[in-house]
């Protein structure tokens, strides 16, 4: 059901200067950078294999990553897990008493449907499910 | 040079309350549980697309991950990035003043050649450089 790992979100204060680590120590090719309005975030996709790290710096005090970095600081902040039909697994989950934040895919970056499961159903790991509407999208 | 996300490390309290998640409601692969004494931990590898998410329950309190838990509770531990000769790896990190834990080497799970990058210079991600010995490795 969960086929890749699509990205890994890493919350930072700010993306230009976070960017060396990826690009220069680690090799990463940076795919692009993004606003994000609907979550008051700007995000830089680095390629790994067949997966993302997606890095993520708020636009706004208001941003629930501003939120996140002031009461945790800078790190990971969220595993996308890639799958199909993402309306079939959400209703999978629900019925397998899973939680989940969003019972409603929403729209991500690059397009995506995305659903955030609760952490309480996850040993605290905040999972999204993540589907892509092309295979070309990022 | 990271040519891909090898595993997630995720502190688990017990490896057999937290499976069904990934196994049932995930439908990932349980690839093996191992004990790594030199840690002191029980880990369980869960296959998805080229990486793994390894769960981490801890065998004593003296163990890194039993700390973590007590510190910071259930979560994601890790993020171990496949490299390929990781002495060289370590050393370009140390000359471009990237600080590492393990400035040699060492052991991990499945016969891996391992070293944790320093926090400090990742912005606060546990950075695990993870070189395998042969394909075939889990």
């Amino acid at each position: 059901m969960a086929k890749k790992i699509d990205h890994i979100g890493v919350a930072v204060e700010s993306i230009e200067r976070s960017l060396s680590l990826y690009t220069e120590h680690l090799g990463l090719e940076l795919l692009g950078i993004e606003e994000v309005e609907s979550e008051d975030v700007k995000v830089a996709f680095l390629k790994i294999g067949e997966s993302k790290i997606e890095l993520l710096e708020p636009l706004s005090k208001e941003s629930a990553i501003a939120k996140f970095l002031d009461k945790k600081g800078e790190g990971i902040h969220h595993i996308a897990l890639g799958v199909d039909s993402i309306e079939e697994r959400i209703a999978d989950m629900k019925q397998n008493g899973i939680r989940m934040i969003h019972e409603q895919p929403k729209k991500g970056a690059g397009g995506a449907k995305i659903a955030f499961m609760h952490p309480k159903s996850t040993g605290s790991v905040l999972y999204e499910l993540c589907e892509k509407q092309t295979k070309g999208d990022m």
